[in-house]
């Protein structure tokens, strides 16, 4: 029998958000009572956007969904599942290589917390070819992602770039 | 923001059931309010065991799950979920013929019905390779399957093979 | 070098067409001199339309793009195109699954024909998930297949299976 | 610490035997002591050519390699391997859906009988787009099918549809 | 209706061309008017060849092939179409991975330039193994790469690894 | 015919041994007379354990099967079996992107020497999830590795991370 309320964690790098991300955003968070977007903060990864950047922007473009929130994690995501008091695992599925390793990390996610659940989400078709390396190749060669990434993050991609010649 | 009690729907032939669709039965109860686990009634196929049996044999095997119930529908998933005012549908995922097929559906199902979406599980490793289809053809060379069913099923299968020389 | 006028034929069932086939048909006349649409008489299957009922439905929502010209064929598809003096066959692509068969049949092709050359191109996202089998069984159940097919094979669709009650 | 002598079962429906088959075949040859052929007798299938056919076909086409023998089975493959006492299953993979369905049988048959381990071989790239199916679907057309049978298979299937108007 | 000429571009890393890719290039020319090979200088990653190396030895294996011409580009594809004046892309695919990666890019290319199609021809089997990669590690170990590439570029791998220790 | 002792060749990072790579190692073991586990000793990889340290490991977790020999190379595979007489590779295989790249090195390696054969081992569904990478990205944040892998393996890892602050 299930808890008295779900709360739902939404991990990834989101270095940007794409509007794919916000797709499953917005119907996560329609089926459980709080959905937590956390950013992952791997140092080891040279990321365009600092978590920080990454955390502001993601609160702005959902700050309308008044049950989700934004949050960040540098440790195993089990362990920030414990301190957040969440069984529930969000991931959005692309392609047959997110797949595989989409269901590796939900098994190994099991086997070091059983209780810990992942539920997949099919991305929207129409998002089914975006990923955010793809947009910031786009975005470095001053490209047009619009219809890619909100609007606030099509304007910070803009001042990321501004006058850098693409290598 | 979500409704006030969650129903999710486990859609299936369930000819029979295996310990692999019982292993995402109970994951899945722990996580909504009410499962409906639905036998899909469709009279092309040429099943072992009629919609009756199927749904005898899971109302058996989750007698001990207060949230589940089972159900059966010969429509479209998506008339059976309006019925039933349930939005959410649960699919395991084995492999990746799987996959390609179920975001198939599920994208036809959303299309059909927006606030339809579903939610895929992994199955557990052990059950990686399990499927109904595998289990009759081992029970129909009264070959063992303990392990691979529930106890109930097992007699079932081995009631519906007796005196039956395999062809 | 190329020869003075490209043909290319674009092969399948059609059973019927769908919004993804069309999708392909429309990108690929404006590639080539001429398409010739050809769709596969195979007795085996037991199809929802006859050939004449396929031919006509292609002929109805092609009927403005000029070089386009609908056939049939029951035979090896490389016979076909000796017949056509065209070198150059046109496939759609969706899922994984298909990705393979149709690697196969591309090989398979050239080696029945050595000249002959398939090109792939990628379903629009939009219509990924459509097959003309799914169509055929949200008609059966009388659900709506408005933007899966052209309005002339969804007004086809329903005199098919008006009056039918759905097994 | 391995068995005195190694013998290995490759089993499948052969119908008929192809080049990609007999690739296996002579590269298994030579790394196990005894490589037995065989032929699963599916009365559920439909098949072209009977088990005797198959089997004789086989015995022809192998005669030149000592260590080979043809056998046929209508039953678990493991209760079969036990008969011959056998440990070894090879199989050929070709493709992705290929490789996840045997996935599944091996992990079945190793659940089945815990000694048994299934070994899989790279079909050589040439025979990669070559499946018994294919082979039929020319042969019934009189196409040509030299290259992707041995020649003995070339006059069975040759004969097999004499005077045939394809459907 | 089709352009009076189709200029066809063939975009790559070619670092080095490969016989997979001579394959693609011979087979690609036959089609189109024009085939232009497209070098990407990515200055991010490190590659073997320089751009002007990359680009001298695809005009080495080509000169027979009167139509082909060999460019070069660092910026967006799309970009490097319109300058010229070119909307078809052709593809080689290999294998599964590639076809999901090809899939998406050739999404986010008609997403991004709405005329642009990307045609995916499939790798001859014998060349289906074959990537610049593997090329270069047997190279770096003076193993033998005749047969893989072109003798040009075997000289060339050659005269780079001379007098290097592999790591 | 075979010949008369049958070596094989287990070849990985071990970087550091896991219970799906012993998994791999038991069974291979039980098959062949010899089974030479062969780590790599890649000098562009940034290893966590070195090639002493992870051979050493190695001979502690398979110092219970007499016919396991560990040896290390860092050349062309082919080159190593040569040196060692073997003409069999063992590999295993999890996911379809393992399989996809693990066809095209067998595939290649054939090609360098044709007597090379490599056999794919289905690793156990217990183990599906499980990689070196994981481990070590697990022992990093201190969490719990007992059943991924060996307890000496375990020892080790934990005395590598000893007073790491992970970033």
């Amino acid at each position: 029998m299930k808890n008295d309320m779900t709360i739902a964690v939404y991990p990834g790098s989101f270095d940007p958000v794409t509007n794919g991300h916000l797709d499953i955003i917005h119907r996560a968070a329609k089926v459980f009572d709080k959905l937590v977007v956390a950013v992952l903060n791997n140092s080891n990864k040279n990321p365009l956007f600092s978590v920080e950047e990454r955390t502001a922007l993601l609160a702005q473009v959902t700050r309308d969904i008044p049950n989700v929130e934004i949050d960040s994690f540098q440790d195993l995501l089990v362990n920030f599942m414990m301190k957040r008091k969440a069984h529930l695992i969000v991931r959005g599925l692309r392609a047959v290589t997110d797949f595989e390793y989409e269901l590796q990390l939900a098994s190994m996610n099991r086997k070091l917390s059983e209780g810990i659940e992942t539920f997949f989400m099919a991305t929207s078709p129409e998002y089914s070819y975006l990923s955010s390396s793809i947009v910031k190749e786009i975005a470095k060669f001053h490209g047009p992602v619009a219809g890619l990434v909100p609007p606030e993050v099509e304007a910070a991609l803009r001042a990321k770039f501004a006058g850098v010649t693409p290598n």
